[in-house]
């Protein structure tokens, strides 16, 4: 057969930032997952980008590209996967302007924040969904209902299945060709002797459990909502977090050249990666290289941790994923100069864990805590909701949201939005002080976060000179207030209850 | 004049720890407080007890006492303050059993916890009003009906007069005989150029100031509460926190000869002790060598910190009198082995300042907290309430309560009454568990208090033959539902709202 008719592209033009596909066909024969190469070369007059591609089964190989220019494309395909008697297969495609929710990635933006390739700023508000992608069909379309409708613009959820309380039925679809220990969910988390019945060929992926995946990270791109995924993590009776160097490096390579095209990618290398003894400090450096070597995009780049975070000093990480405290935005912020995602603040809900046990108030008031210290707060839910499939959760399964943060978080965004120049930092005080990072914007804008603090009056000085619109933000019941306009010793009333911002505007000059 | 028409009693018979006194007339010329000496003797079979008198004005010499014992003493009164023709002026009481309220003064039991003298526990819940005895009488009357209704047994207040915010007008009396400066209420705290038009003489206190302290913590005494009284303090325009060594050591010997035969009294050397730069680190030393010398019934004392605590494991000290955040009660019965009396954890009220404005729920919340942790923690209320006498707050002038907080502060009292062994201790975990401290009560007395957390199930195990009766305890709502007898792995229902605790009680064997 011709070049020609072995190739397809999955489409002639395609948004700057969408993902362009080229399928071909190739051989068979042995472990197509591992005996043969695919490889692309994408050419624009500003850029020329390699990218490797990936076998997708039934004698089907890929390769993926994101282009990051509008203009004329055009591809080289090679590798070892086919025997090409015209020389290499290759076509052109058109990059065209991005529409109208397509910003391009995120990207650091002003050290401690984000933004979208074309610089759109970028606020990220995320989820969390661990298993989302495993459940039944009509469970994750509820879930992608559910986000469609939320302000949520990021959302965590993993590629393994996971392993867990609450969550301990098999998922939809496995990540390899084999079979399963059986499931027997009456047995503790924490016993390994589970694992026994698991037989699975790590060499060999499961490409219908990728192209599930796959199919909502591509949903989602189109929503605006970034997909922090994540690619390992210790939950698990099913052996995936103990496959060894081998395995786990062809998995690695096999995740990013399948998905590092999806602009809404961003790389979690774990979840609480210092919960998973079975991975040495080297492991997880290796993992990064692999990135580093296969994402041609260099999609934002971090590791989760569920104790001592991981040193987010590493050049290849992006920004910090961190579980814990709000109160250590500030410090984290000063140690590695990186934004700081604080994925995990617990979730409200009120399972018998602590981490998922906290009320929507406490929730958005760490929200607002998290901002006001200059770091980026994530959401999820834990209230037990009863379905078709059973018992869900949110947090591990996606479905309905029950809880009362979610419409307070995107009132919060809302405000975050409105921060000139990107982003704030926190200036200590008793109260939480927020003020824009850029000196371009010193003065103008102040967000003092009062939290669970109820005063009746606050007194404000800036200087004798600068006039602010003063509003009153009632975080909880979601009303802004104008208090009028004040200069020099600001005195305003307040309304003597919980979760009371108050935010100074720099009046324009008349 | 003979001895016997020269000293008069106070009464003929005595409960004991009661106050005993005698006054003697004596010389005038000069100047009696500093010219003169005054000096008693107590005895009782089982004690013989020396203590210093003080002059109280127009000719008058006090000597008090606070018997230990019941059944007879004898006394005979020494010193330079008059001469005398027959020897030393004397004669005898009898001191009777206790009356129903009186149990002796507060000492330390189980190295964390407190009892009266008579072995009854004690677990102080203290409130705060600096500056209550400075007022008009009528609010101090009101202050003292107040107490009377309320839930706390130990008050800290000041007896020199303090002026700071909310709190600048001159107090009812001076103690020291003299003339204030003018009180300029406009003048900002920090001013010290206040200072200058005060007139006083450090060597004659003012026995009317004096007497009007004495006064209330006679009416507290009769109402069991227990007086923790605040000696010096940082918050003056008078002069009198920087009368040098001299006067100070003549207002401490004053102070104690005066007050420590009431059995209630407890000696706090300084309120936030080390905002006070007039003071070295010797002269707290110093003005606690005082107190060992002259208080012969060696009364509780402590010194409160605002910032860095003081060195509590001094020999002298009998408990940590500490502000700050709960959280560090561990910590400090741990450094220190002595009980942690939490004297600020900020106030309810909804002034501007970051120390008062939490909510009564807030404040309940740190209460249990720190019940939970093996401490013992205070109340102070500022929402400002308009009287007769102007703008006036709990925490300062006294009169009435107007928070939320105590009445749930009587319902954690009436709790922690019930704890077997006199005191609780934490146990570290999610959730706040206390134990008793009591070895001999391991195993019978467990609460947990979820703080605000909300989740609708927990569990507990302690092992499997011991059964427990379960109480669910609603720490707002001060409700207390049965929740029936369980053992080995407990599941309880919890109904998913804050501040809820659960209590397992052993069952009783049949």
């Amino acid at each position: 057969m011709s070049d020609k008719d072995l190739l397809k592209q999955n489409a002639e033009s395609i948004e700057r930032w969408g993902m362009f596909e080229v399928s071909l066909c190739g051989k068979t024969a042995g472990n197509p997952f591992t005996d043969y190469t695919i490889h692309g070369v994408f050419k624009h007059k500003n850029e020329t980008v390699e990218a490797d591609g990936f076998y997708d089964g039934d004698g089907v190989y890929k390769v993926r590209f994101m282009p990051s220019f509008e203009g004329e494309y055009t591809f080289e395909i090679t590798g070892s996967f086919a025997d090409f008697s015209d020389g290499p297969p290759s076509g052109s495609f058109t990059a065209t302007p991005p529409g109208e929710n397509n910003h391009g990635p995120v990207r650091v933006a002003n050290t401690y924040h984000f933004a979208y390739e074309d610089n759109t700023p970028y606020f990220p508000i995320g989820t969390t969904c661990y298993g989302w992608t495993h459940q039944d069909d009509a469970l994750c379309e509820e879930t992608l209902k559910t986000l469609k409708n939320s302000s949520f613009n990021k959302i965590r959820f993993c590629i393994f299945p996971k392993h867990y309380i609450y969550n301990l039925h098999d998922p939809k679809t496995f990540p390899y060709e084999g079979k399963p220990c059986v499931c027997d969910s009456s047995v503790p988390t924490e016993d390994t002797s589970f694992w026994k019945g698991n037989d699975w060929d790590f060499s060999r992926p499961n490409p219908a459990h990728f192209q599930r995946i796959e199919n909502y990270v591509a949903q989602l791109m189109e929503m605006g909502i970034e997909c922090d995924i994540i690619v390992m993590h210790p939950y698990d009776r099913w052996g995936f977090k103990n496959m060894g160097t081998k395995a786990d490096d062809l998995y690695w390579a096999y995740v990013v050249n399948r998905l590092s095209a999806y602009r809404n990618v961003w790389w979690s290398l774990a979840n609480e990666y210092n919960l998973m003894p079975e991975k040495s400090p080297e492991d997880w450096e290796r993992y990064g290289s692999i990135i580093c070597r296969l994402d041609p995009y260099k999609h934002l780049c971090s590791v989760h941790n569920g104790g001592p975070e991981y040193d987010a000093s590493k050049p290849w990480i992006s920004h910090v994923s961190y579980q814990g405290d709000v109160v250590h935005t500030n410090g984290l912020r000063e140690k590695y100069k990186k934004p700081v995602v604080l994925d995990e603040i617990c979730y409200e809900g009120n399972i018998w864990p602590g981490w998922g046990n906290i009320d929507g108030q406490e929730l958005v008031r760490r929200f607002w805590e998290a901002m006001c210290r200059g770091g980026y707060p994530g959401h999820g839910e834990t209230y037990i909701q009863p379905t078709q499939f059973g018992e869900r959760l949110w947090w591990s399964h996606g479905g309905k949201l029950l809880g009362e943060s979610e419409k307070r978080i995107r009132f919060l965004l809302e405000i975050m939005a409105q921060t000139p120049g990107g982003g704030l930092r926190h200036r200590e005080a008793w109260e939480r002080i927020a003020v824009p990072e850029s000196a371009d914007h010193a003065g103008s804008y102040i967000i003092v976060y009062l939290d669970i603090r109820q005063p009746a009056n606050y007194f404000f000085y800036f200087d004798n000179e600068t006039a602010y619109r003063v509003e009153i933000i009632d975080t909880w019941d979601m009303t802004i207030e104008d208090a009028g306009v004040h200069k020099g010793k600001m005195h305003i009333k307040l309304p003597s209850k919980r979760y009371i911002a108050v935010r100074f505007i720099k009046a324009s000059d008349k």
